[in-house]
């Protein structure tokens, strides 16, 4: 498969739904950095199910670091560390080793690898996730000693949004919550739940966009064409479970607008090259330019619901009907906030650790 | 900087706005495949500035093949193409070096980079999509002989619209359009060209979002979590300059929807396995399902506009106004369609030659 | 650090010599494909240190797989594995926190890492050779299922030789060894265990060299320039500590032939092309054709001696004389046999993964 | 195929023999570094075929950048050069095609593209080493404004050896020729150009080793396992055709000794760290330790040599006999010591922009 990525940092996701563990690998962690175990856990725990929003599947999530850390900081060495599977009901996947779930990836991964662990959606689950996001809660608290932060909350759920982040001033005190939701206005957290109980009460379920921003991103880091800012998050923010998009600043509302309103004036605060706005979400030409990196990622409405849906039997060659068993989440963007926001992090600290050649790049100034 | 991209086939491009010449080499092409260089001029012909609607910087956009060919056949050797700048104004440009247009990746070039070619906006020019657009004609043509067929077209300018391909039965008969505007209908093919004329008429610009669709995709392309379709699409899509968004599929949609809207059925069509909508885009859990790939890229309107503008003079550390000269386009969208086609076509090459190891994942069927 | 390699099957080596665990991801890896857990045990035993030839250090190396099985073969999803640390001893080493033993890495990863974790060599131990071991089995079982057997030996310790491999006729009959150390001939082996233990009782350590091959592997794996065999093995193979050289075929031998002598004249055996000689070790133009892969790896003597040697001490930036603690190998080029398959395992069927798209290329036969 | 390589600085090769032309694309050179064109052409010219110790095909090998400077200097942008191939006789390989010459990779070729450019060993010729000369001379200029200078020489043509470099000693001064052949002892430069003409009258050819050095390598760069100096060195070594082993330090010689012969002692000289013997051949656990890196490499003879070989014919699947005709060095060797040093230095400015990064990581100091 292919679940690792990054250039200068580079993760690899292991496990299965129902495997033993899921876990992941970081190599190229700079060295000497704190990691507050404690902390991690807690920044886990933000993703892990735990009421009636969320799957009735319950796991401990507990982050069991095996290497790559010495009194306390990174010493440079590859970090390994894995989350055990233990609450697995694998007998509730039985009929979907040849009747895939629609919009699930059960047919593709038949076609491709034919023996694949259909249990639990196997590799293709959301439960590694949770690897992801102990992979990434990392980064984070690396980042914050570069005086980076990121953030995320959920701008929207079904037809209801919540306050968007200010593109120019957001800052570390907007990436927290007023109530247990992960909305900025505690008016639309309760608004959201309810969307969420609804579809569940239906047997269905609902998709949501997730708002994201990273900010004290120091202005260079990125490089032009394949290598910028938003290559790389798209391309690692796609690798989330049920993401079918992605957009920076303005994103698909810039295709409506004129140049004269999309343009954000450069200007000095201070010594500091800032811009009055920022429409561009902190990146010009794949760079990042100093000001908060600032991107929305939808999400699908989860694939398996709780209702009869057509599907095909892939022995007998027939098109059958299919009640879904199992436990899922009746909208997976609420527990993806941290993953979002775990993934940036990730993301960020490659591109940081990239950025760091760029002070031989400078001789000709 | 990092202009070049894939994994099985490595594209790696080259040049400066006001170079000598820009170009491409394509590592990895399968051999034994035509290519007629014909066919190809003219598919970079369609990108090429030629009326009103585009910039005035006219440049004849030869593609010269030097290498990769034998017999009008790929050999297997790297292909190398360029093509030459004639029509260059440096002059235009000597003010910005210093004086960032907003918007444009002048400052972060400048912070990043220093001694950076600012002719033009240098290697960061929406010139360098010519060489693209060249080494994407190649792949497109490759693709074809397998029997995959890629189409884009501009599915909004500003305010208006174009009608959208059927997300299931788009086929190669719908790349193709009524009238010399790549737009599927010739009603919005006119109010698209005057939405252009009207921006260009007040010295701005206008953005759009091109819809793309690729038919033919066998089932089985791509990986799970980061080397997916998806992840590898959008990577290479924010390559082109410009573009805000990526989405696949219902997109940012789906966000809305609830699940039973948003699954696709399963069906079998005779032996094949269909699906009854196709919301997903053609791609379940990263990997190809058999149904068309279909993408909306967003592009924002072009920075360089010809008002005055708030900037920084970054020698004299202060606040300035901007006027700027050179040549630009009013709407680069409409050029950035072949750019989408070839990029897809790259990108999808790519995953097909990636997928034949897979040929060997099937042993325990 | 850069402890991952591979294209198509990618591994990611995590672990500190005395880090809680050490272990393996192998990302990549085809679905279906038998794994027999006890015969990768008894392959890693091969490695494991157990008698007087080896370091005091007893390791119980119980390899523990948690992901990327299902039912007894591999599913395509990651594979992640790992050993448990058990017989250490830390004190050893706390002098050489900054007392670097001469020819090891203590000083460099001073130098790079700063903060790095010094025990026991840290992550740049021959300890993590088991991890590498480990994986290497895995690719070596699957390897077996498709016709293809990799073996090695002892080809020379210090004075010592053994037979060498007939580069033609080398088959998996060659594959073991008369008695308990990895050498083909019975006498040869008799008179290394004595070279190594008189090294042993002089409180120094001796170098060897590793011999192996690999049959049955098709010709058409591996490409021109920097993606060939000889790259890709020799690449990975440095990866294993003390590795000083590699050599393919007749290797530094060949610089001192005539063409007349070196080449390798073909013929047809019934349908098969095949060489007269194999002088080039299976390899043409960085493709193999067909012969026997050969090749030859230098290991230099374990650096660790029990003699007072000359250093430096990088706080008090003073030349001081050290006498080194810990337990080490009087020679690592005996327990580097296996690694050097598994190595070589791991490679070769990143190649063969990587040779399944050329199935695409042959279009123009 | 695989004509690419590096991961900060990426170096794309292409052309064939008798294509158009050949060249290289350097993408990632730090900007702001001069580039002396005149100084290029000369190093380019040592390796030039100029007389009787060389092929009869003359190719003028004017080096043409067309992009990636800017006002004598690099600017950031992907820095592409060609050369046209003008000399070229394609009709005396005519033969070929289907009869492919022992040693070379005409078979190879074969089995893996059917539809290869065969004409001259197309992409698999040695005369795409002029584009990896060309690109690795950018390399070296760039490096000597770091204070890196490297320098190789022919150690050893057949039966003839000339000085080696001292290991500890090795400087810049070595780095020139007391003749017009690349040895520094002249009487070797005499036995070795006499070996050479022997191997031709004879209607054969010969191999050889070519040493090299790197001076002013800081400690630090590289990384361990498979990241290392070693490895990117190997790996991208055995690129140039021809090459069969490659060992740094004292190499496989290290197989006869004793660690307590082989270790290199640290002492304080001044504030710097130094080593008293440099066995090591400037490299620990993958990392640089300051002192000169040195490593050779083994070149076989050529393998197009004019007497009656034995191979076979592809399409009659018959056995045959051979005479080439076509244009050949009688020692490849010569030649190559400068594209040695081409290599060596992109890999270096590969690593030194890798370690750029490593600021970030002394933070725990």
């Amino acid at each position: 498969m292919s679940s690792d990525f990054g250039k200068n940092l580079k993760v690899s996701i292991f496990g299965q739904s129902h495997s033993a563990a899921i876990g992941a690998v970081i190599d190229g962690l700079p060295a000497g950095y704190a990691v507050d175990e404690e902390a991690l856990q807690a920044f886990v725990d933000r993703r892990r199910a735990k009421d009636v929003l969320s799957t009735a599947r319950r796991e401990a999530d507990k982050v069991n670091i095996v290497s790559g850390l010495f009194e306390g900081k990174t010493c440079g060495a590859p970090l390994a560390l894995f989350l055990e599977n233990n609450d697995v009901r694998s007998s509730d996947y039985d009929e979907l080793r040849v009747r895939p779930r629609p919009s699930h990836a059960d047919y593709t991964s038949y076609v491709k690898y034919g023996a694949r662990d259909h249990r639990g959606g196997g590799h293709f689950s959301g439960r590694l996730t949770a690897a992801l996001c102990a992979a990434g809660g990392i980064a984070l608290q690396i980042l914050e000693q570069f005086g980076i932060s990121v953030g995320a909350h959920v701008l929207r759920i079904g037809k209801v949004t919540d306050l968007p982040f200010d593109p120019v001033k957001v800052g570390k005190a907007d990436f927290c919550y007023p109530t247990d939701f992960p909305a900025l206005s505690a008016e639309a957290a309760e608004k959201m739940k309810a969307e969420i109980l609804t579809a569940k009460s239906e047997c269905d379920s609902v998709g949501g966009i997730v708002e994201c921003a990273a900010t004290g991103v120091p202005a260079g880091l990125g490089e032009p064409m394949f290598g910028g800012v938003e290559n790389a998050l798209a391309a690692n923010l796609f690798g989330i479970p049920a993401v079918r998009g992605v957009e920076f600043g303005n994103g698909f509302a810039a295709a409506t607008l004129r140049g004269s309103e999309n343009n954000d004036a450069f200007y000095y605060d201070g010594d500091t090259v800032k811009t009055v706005t920022n429409n561009a979400g902190g990146v010009n030409g794949g760079i990042s330019n100093g000001m908060p990196v600032l991107f929305r990622v939808a999400f699908k409405p989860t694939a398996s619901i709780f209702r009869p849906q057509e599907t095909v039997d892939l022995e007998k060659k027939e098109n059958v009907s299919l009640l879904i068993r199992g436990r899922h989440d009746p909208c997976i963007a609420v527990r993806a906030v941290p993953v979002t926001e775990g993934v940036a992090g990730l993301t960020i600290l490659d591109l940081l650790l990239g950025a760091g050649k760029d002070t031989l790049n400078r001789r000709g100034d």
